[in-house]
């Protein structure tokens, strides 16, 4: 996986390989091509692999305040600075993204990584209803929302120079989710 | 500009050559390789196109009622059904914003699609402060946010099988544009 990441942000989607792949890979090259039938298939792997790890580090860590879990998830996917590791994730996976526009088994797999997204800011709006300190929102609505504008956002930082435009979102989805969880403006 | 819509839908980014879009043109093939370049360059004037004819048909018709305005812009962006056509542009204008990651070119071009949108957005929010049907709130900040939101539901139409999604998103923006420019809840 991380040879098909490391290949993936040297050539790109268009121009890459399965010997890309190959070459960065410490391992047997012989295995690579045993179980994995083109470069696609090989990415579709990495895309699963990518959602679980989202999974984990992302989708995590309940600290008993629901308003700080959603702000954990906003600085996660759209935090003000990106380091070069973070770049170079959102290159790869914007790319890869893009894949699905028009390739099933891509499409399929950022379904997977958008509804383990939505899933889990649902259940922590739902936590907050619960505890008394968000009001009674419908919570699939609130999910959806929060996803698309992050989303959103993550778009212009790939594929824009609207460099305030992460900066201007950030504030925007605060004071969205303090009005309409919390009643306050 | 439509030859180089039809050879995109046609044969996708990846696959596009020149020639694929000479054999779409009625016109003089030599004059079409006379002025552009390559794929890329003839892309970029689509883009340019794109961005002319995006301002006459969405950011246009000022009805004197602000937020039939930030309506029009919604439905149009993010219509509840996909017609062939529409769903044919958002193809095509998915993959070519995908390039957008890694091409400095279509990056400006996708800049100056964006800014337009927020500026024209902006321009709606400050008439409805200024006519009192809006509260005073900080126009940009609502415009960076509408289209952050409206990007990112036309990425899970483009990207994932979550069809719900762009529903969910249409009430949930209705319900922000009301509470954040009238006050209501």
């Amino acid at each position: 996986m991380d040879a098909t990441f490391r290949a993936m942000l040297e050539h790109g989607y268009n121009d890459l390989s399965i010997a890309d792949i190959a070459d960065e890979f410490e391992m047997s090259k012989s295995s690579l091509y045993y179980h994995y039938d083109s470069k696609d298939d090989l990415l579709v792997s990495f895309l699963s692999f990518a959602s679980d790890r989202f999974e984990e580090d992302v989708l995590t860590a309940p600290t008993g305040d629901p308003m700080t879990d959603l702000e954990h998830v906003v600085e996660k996917l759209l935090p003000l600075e990106l380091d070069e590791e973070r770049r170079a994730i959102q290159t790869v996976m914007s790319e890869l993204r893009s894949q699905a526009v028009t390739n099933a088994a891509f499409r399929e797999q950022f379904t997977d990584i958008d509804d383990l997204l939505v899933a889990h800011l649902r259940v922590v709006v739902e936590r907050g209803i619960e505890d008394g300190s968000f009001r009674e929102v419908d919570s699939t609505r609130v999910a959806e929302h929060v996803v698309a504008t992050l989303n959103g956002a993550r778009v212009a930082r790939a594929t824009t120079n609207r460099t305030g435009a992460p900066a201007a979102v950030r504030v925007s989805l605060a004071s969205y989710l303090d009005t309409v969880l919390r009643g306050r403006r």
